[in-house]
């Protein structure tokens, strides 16, 4: 794993959390991006080599809609880059780890994306995202 | 803030996750650290730029005791490496975010650290450090 290359961050009301996040950071978000097949929409923010991206629900069965009703908002996942993908999936699956979704699937930020799952985690829910060529 | 220096991470048993953390980043820690006045042992993995540092609680009163009682383990706080920590707090005061400690402390890994309470921060406990000289 290269990096990490950005924090997912639950929020309710991504345009108060982007003028709170750009007061935290010192800087404004530089895109937004809907993702309908997980039922978000994003923000990204830059931190040197790193990102952070909220999430807002458009739905409520959407997975960030679920967590927040469950725990608050707050931080939903963190995301390593990774060389290649696939290669990675094998390698955690064989290290006894549950892949989400073993076929990489396309996510926000043109990357091609995995989870892990947070039981066998330490209750941490990982990604693994690979730039897209 | 100049990248995400670290993620904290809170784990019941240090050395099991350890061991967990080392299979999943493909990488072994490199150190570990007891942190008294915090009432935490913490182990750190380097990923790139960036580490992730795992926080075991030494008695049941320490933050991490609670935090794991309360939530489970799970990701605890994020931190950003500032250049000068005195005068991110008095940016963030002046933007109003909550700042538990107003005058740094001495955190793990040779840092000046400060925390702003989740409440101002969408849920998020952040921590800003500084390398001590």
């Amino acid at each position: 794993m290269k990096k990490i290359e950005h924090l997912g961050i639950a929020v309710k009301d991504l345009e108060e959390s982007n003028a709170l996040f750009a007061r935290l950071l010192g800087t404004p978000h530089y895109k937004t991006e809907e993702v309908a097949s997980e039922g978000v929409k994003t923000s990204f923010f830059k931190s040197g080599p790193n990102k952070v991206e909220l999430l807002e629900a458009t739905h409520p069965d959407s997975p960030i809609a679920k967590f927040i009703e469950k725990k608050g908002e707050g931080i939903h996942h963190i995301a390593f880059e990774v060389e290649d993908i696939r290669a990675e999936i094998a390698r955690l699956k064989a290290e006894g780890f549950t892949v989400l979704n073993e076929e990489p699937k396309m996510g926000a930020d043109n990357k091609w994306v995995a989870f892990l799952h947070p039981k066998t985690t330490n209750g941490v829910l990982i990604e693994l995202c690979q730039n897209r060529e």
